[in-house]
C-alpha cells in the first residue's frame, strides 16, 4: 500500500473506519459520495455501493468490497470488534447506526487530517500551479472593466479567465464583493452593479489535480477616501507582519496575534473580524488554523493563507490574501502578484 | 415569522436547534457555513460568527446573536434544557461538545427535510425555470461537435451554455461519460477524447435562485451496435414506467419497482443497479427517495428525478432522467426535451 497509508497506520491504537470522502480521496486516490475505507495493520478495505463499483474495482492495494446503499448499516453488522471511527465526519445518527450491530466504534479525530496538514511533493506541485494560474488570472482581470457590471459579471468573467488559464474549475463560489456589500466578508456575488468610488473584495481559486488556490485582493474603482486607504495600508502591514512571523514551531494563536496587533494598534483596532489564515489542500479550509481560537502548530510543508482584513460596515472592506508553504525558518510565499492598492476601470 | 417555521413548529416536541445549513437557508432565507437556528414556540434565535453578523442582522424575524466561530461549544453553555437537534446533520464530535455543558440534547431527524419536501408556489417556479433553460441547453448541445473533443471539454460547453441561457451556475459538476465511462453510473468528466461509436452519458443541471434541474440524456457518436439500441428502448421502457407509476400516496419502493421491473424482464435484468430518483430541491439529492431501500411516501408537490439507467461494464451505459412534480393524480414533467437516442457529430 502507498506511503499514506504506512504513515497512518503509525498513527493507529485500532482499525479506522475513515468515511471522510476528502479523507478516502487522500488515503486511495478513490472519490465517492458514499465510501468507507477500513485500514487495519494488513490490509485495507473499500467499501462503496454499485454506482462507484467500476471505479472501486480500479483501485490499487486494497480489497474492494460493494455494499448496500445504506453504507453504515450493511457495515455495522459486516464489520465487528474495536473500530476506531472519524467522530468529526460521522453523524450522531450513523454512529448509532453503527454500534446498533457487532461494532464497537471508538472516536478519534484528525488522524488523516494530521497527515494532509503536511504537503508532499505532487501536492505542493498542484497548488504551486494553481497559484500560477491564479496570478495570471487577476493580472488579466484587472485590465477588465469593473464599473456598471454586477459583482455576478464579474464572478462569471473570473470563472472564463481560470478556465482560459488552464485551470480545472474554481476552487469554490468567488466572493466579489463591492462597497459597502465588502463589509461582509463572506458576501455573495449579487446583482449590484458596481459603481465608482467603490472598493472591490475579491476572493477567489482554482483548483489544479484537485489542489485549490484562495487569493483575495482588493480593487478599487476611481478614487476612494482617505480613510479607505489607510485601512489599506493597515492590513498590508498586518499581513507583512503575519508573513514575517510564520515558520515551523510558531503557533496558530501567535501567527493570528502578529497580525492582529498591527490592525489593533490603530484606529482600525477590532475590525479584523476573524482568523488570520487556514490550511489549504484537498479542502479550501483544512489544518491548520491561524486563529484566536486555534489549537495548531505549525509545522514544515504546511501551506496556510495569509488574509488579514478590515471591515467599515456600511461603507467598505479590505482584505489581501496570499498563499505560503511554511519552512523551517519562514516560508516561500507562493502568491507574486503585487498587491498595492490596484485601481480599475 | 414565516409559514415555514410556523408549519415546523407544529412538528416539534421541544426547541429544535437547526445547524444543517440548507435547513437555515430554507427557514430563514439565511446562507452560512458556520450557523445555527432555534426554533422556539415564541421566538427563532439566529447564531453565527462575525464574518457573516452583518447578513445576520438583515434577516426579518429572528433575533440575532453573534457567537465565537466554535458554535457549538458556545451554545453548549449559552442554551439550557431540552433542545432537540438535527441527529443526521450534527457530528459526533459535536454532539459530544453539545452535551458538554448546560444542554440535554435529544436527537430528531428529518423535521425540516419532511417539510422541504412539498414544495410551495416559489420553489416550483424556481425549478419549473431551472428546467426550461435545461431544456434549451441540451438542445444547443446537441448542435455540438463531440468528437475529437474530451469529455472535460463537454462539461465546460455546458456551462458556458448554461450561463448563456440564464442559469445562475451548474448545479453539480456535470457528468460526460463516454464510451467504457459511461458503464460507471457516477463517473467524472476526464480528458479522454470521445471517439466515433461511442454512447455518452450526460448528467447535468443547472441552478436558479438557488434550485437545481438534474437531466440525464444519452447521445451517440455514429452507429452502435445493436444490444446498445435494445438497452436504449428498454431504459425507456422502463422510465415510461416508472413515470406512469408515480403519484401522491405511492410508495418510493413502488415506483421503483415499476421501472425495476421492466429492466428485469429483459436481457439486462440486473444492470439498473441505482435508485429509479430522488427528491429535488434546495439540496440536489433530498427527499423522498425512489428506491428499494426507500422509507418515504410521496406526496403532492413532491419534485422528483426519474432516471432508470442499464450499465453494461466495460462497454457503455445508458440512462435516462426527466425532472417531475407529483401531483394527486400523477405528475406534470417538468422536462420537455426529446428522449429518443440522440447522434451527436
Amino acid at each position: 500500500m502507498n506511503e499514506r497509508v504506512t504513515r497512518l497506520r503509525e498513527l493507529l491504537e485500532e482499525p479506522l473506519l475513515v468515511t471522510n470522502a476528502v479523507n478516502i480521496r487522500y488515503l486511495a486516490g478513490f472519490k465517492s459520495s458514499n465510501a468507507a475505507l477500513l485500514v487495519e495493520p494488513g490490509r485495507v478495505r473499500l467499501f462503496t455501493d454499485f454506482r462507484y463499483a467500476e471505479a472501486a474495482r480500479a483501485v490499487e492495494g486494497v480489497e474492494f468490497e460493494q455494499t448496500n446503499r445504506a453504507l453504515l448499516k450493511d457495515l455495522a453488522t459486516r464489520l465487528s470488534g474495536r473500530i476506531a471511527f472519524e467522530a468529526d465526519a460521522v453523524s450522531f445518527s450513523n454512529y448509532e447506526t453503527l454500534r446498533s450491530g457487532t461494532v464497537e466504534p471508538v472516536p478519534r479525530n484528525g488522524l488523516v487530517e494530521r497527515l494532509r496538514a503536511v504537503k508532499d511533493g505532487g501536492e505542493l506541485a498542484a497548488i504551486r500551479r494553481a497559484c500560477e494560474i491564479t496570478d495570471g488570472m487577476f493580472e488579466r482581470l484587472a485590465e477588465e472593466p469593473f464599473v456598471g457590471r454586477t459583482e455576478r459579471e464579474i464572478a462569471w468573467t473570473i470563472e472564463q479567465l481560470f478556465h482560459d488559464e488552464g485551470a480545472e474549475a474554481v476552487a469554490f463560489e468567488s466572493i466579489v464583493a463591492a462597497g459597502a456589500n465588502a463589509a461582509r466578508p463572506h458576501a455573495r456575488a449579487s446583482d449590484r452593479r458596481i459603481g465608482t468610488g467603490e472598493t472591490v473584495v475579491i476572493d477567489t481559486g482554482c483548483r489544479v489535480d484537485g489542489y485549490p488556490s484562495d487569493y483575495t485582493r482588493t480593487f478599487t474603482t476611481g478614487v476612494v477616501d482617505g480613510r479607505v486607504r489607510e485601512a489599506y495600508a493597515v492590513v498590508l502591514a498586518a499581513q507583512q507582519a503575519g508573513l514575517e512571523a510564520i515558520r515551523a514551531g510558531v503557533t496558530g494563536v501567535e501567527a493570528d496575534a502578529a497580525a492582529r496587533r498591527v490592525v489593533d494598534g490603530t484606529e482600525f483596532a477590532g475590525m479584523f473580524g476573524h482568523g488570520l489564515g487556514h490550511g489549504l489542500g484537498l479542502e479550501v479550509h483544512e489544518a491548520p488554523r491561524l486563529s484566536t481560537e486555534s489549537a495548531d502548530t505549525l509545522a514544515s510543508r504546511n501551506v496556510v493563507t495569509v488574509e488579514p482584513g478590515i471591515y467599515l460596515q456600511g461603507e467598505a472592506g479590505i482584505r489581501i490574501e496570499d498563499n505560503v508553504v511554511v519552512t523551517e525558518d519562514g516560508i516561500e510565499n507562493l502568491t507574486r502578484l503585487r498587491k498595492d492598492l490596484i485601481t480599475v476601470d
